[in-house]
């Protein structure tokens, strides 16, 4: 039986297996994403984001474990602060989802995002794809809070927990910025720590309603599961609530949009690499860039105008 | 006189507002950076990055002072872990540079870095470019190192410090990896702490040698200037080394590609993003993949194959 055949039955093997095909950016995985993409649809993507050191892992643990009391199976994709450039990740998180590991229903994946333009959207979106496709009913991707992933993570997700803890350090605060706009539900773990309440506080007075939604503040100690079985149900409303006002369709019309720009984006970044090496056009234009002769700016219009008129040599 | 005219005289008020049109994306931003770029080529970059509570700016700031004392003149661009939704940046590590804001001879500027493909490079790149064409000596450009940005730093810089600190948390020390590998020179801050020693040791073990070039260890206090003429000695050291064995020219050369291609993606993101509006071509297979008629990479060939041909309608 084929790797396809095999990932759509929920082979946690084969699913492994062809997740690092996506990581290692291996030739035969567009045609099993492509063959995927007709059989996903059914899961629910949860993205949990936050800062280092909030214990995200420990709460998404929790989370899964929450969920597999309601019988549903689930799939987990951590993304580490890793290499970009050598794709490396560690172990860190897997070892605290020590737990999990051994439940036959939850597959479990740490995964490097690959470099270049939206390397977390695209490698994420990708292996989600292929855990949908395998009929997991849950999929919960963590990603590290800071600057840009913030972004990517929405983009992915049907939900962003945005998990914060009480008396962060001062940089850190800053970067929470881009994860207040991002995020659909919050939890304020390590919630036994002094000055949590005014961090609640904090919260509430910084999101804003979005599409007739604010965002819970939800207090929780991922150590002892506490505040867990809430935030549950806050996900649960939040999906209730994005179906009834059709929420949920914009989301999925702009995701679909977004993914046929991203592989553009991958196709043209093919065609002008190799041209790099070997193409006239592109060669002559570096080198007019690096003399002085042109600007990138002009050189880049010219080279797209030439590719619209069907003049542009692969 | 215009805009651009006062920029290449070194005006820092007309600099500040020519970079305020970059971040806030102003269609006149393009015709200002194809004019600065035939003005670029003096200054050298330097980048600074590291994680969250290394002191990165303190360090910066002495090494600004330091340039100071040799009469160069002085561009720094902080880059804060900030909202990439609102484009938005914070004053604090303005506030911590107040001692270099009486300086005439140094300009400084909080940015955020704008959401989408390579955000950083692009926004820094543009910013760095008015810099150059000023006639800035040094432009010192301050982000935090976590994941994707380490690699975009060094596609603009000339030389990158990694600024580390003895016994950072678990997870900040998993972020490392990728500093490793851009790291030109790295700096051991607070070296006064316990372990900063050991962290020399390990850090000289993690590096590899990269166009015979072993990064060098310099141990700092950023607070108290300590180390910061022996780290200037560094990258003088790079500088020189990588003029002499080539290294230079291939950097430049490998620059002038990367922004064509940047530009090129800028283009064609301006060109689709106006088509899934209102062409007819991208509308229609955004709805086949929405309703998985088709799927996303299949349908992102096509079109690419469309516009190859000259047949893709703006």
């Amino acid at each position: 039986m084929n790797l396809f055949k095999k990932v759509l039955q929920g082979d946690h093997r084969a699913l492994a297996k062809a997740i690092s095909m996506i990581e290692n950016g291996d030739a035969e995985t567009e045609n099993l994403l492509r063959d995927a993409y007709f059989h996903t649809g059914h899961a629910m993507r949860i993205g949990i984001t936050g800062p280092p050191g909030t214990g995200k892992s420990t709460l998404l643990a929790k989370t899964a474990l929450e969920y597999r009391k309601k019988g549903l199976s689930i799939g987990i994709l951590a993304f580490d602060p890793s290499s970009p450039i050598t794709g490396g990740a560690f172990l860190g998180d897997r070892l605290r989802m020590a737990e999990l590991a051994s439940d036959p229903k939850i597959f479990i994946r740490s995964m490097a995002s690959r470099g270049g333009h939206g390397g977390l959207t695209k490698t994420a979106s990708q292996a989600v794809k292929l855990l949908d496709a395998s009929g997991k009913d849950i999929i919960l991707i963590e990603t590290v809070g800071t600057g840009q992933a913030d972004v990517e993570i929405s983009k992915i997700a049907d939900i962003v927990i945005v998990v914060l803890i009480p008396d962060l350090g001062d940089e850190v605060q800053m970067s929470k910025a881009g994860l207040m706009e991002i995020g659909d539900v919050f939890a304020v773990n390590k919630s036994d720590l002094p000055h949590a309440d005014r961090l609640v506080v904090d919260i509430r007075n910084a999101v804003k309603e979005k599409n007739n939604w604010k965002p819970p503040v939800i207090k929780t100690i991922a150590t002892k599961a506490a505040g867990v079985p809430e935030l549950a149900r806050a996900i649960e409303d939040y999906r209730k609530h994005s179906l009834d006002n059709g929420r949920r369709h914009v989301v999925l019309q702009a995701r679909a949009s977004h993914e046929i720009l991203q592989e553009m984006h991958g196709a043209l970044d093919d065609l002008l690499q190799d041209n790099a090496e070997t193409g006239a056009e592109f060669k002559k234009a570096a080198q007019d860039v690096l003399k002085r002769k042109t600007d990138p700016y002009t050189a880049a219009r010219n080279l797209l105008a030439l590719m619209l008129k069907g003049g542009y040599k692969r």
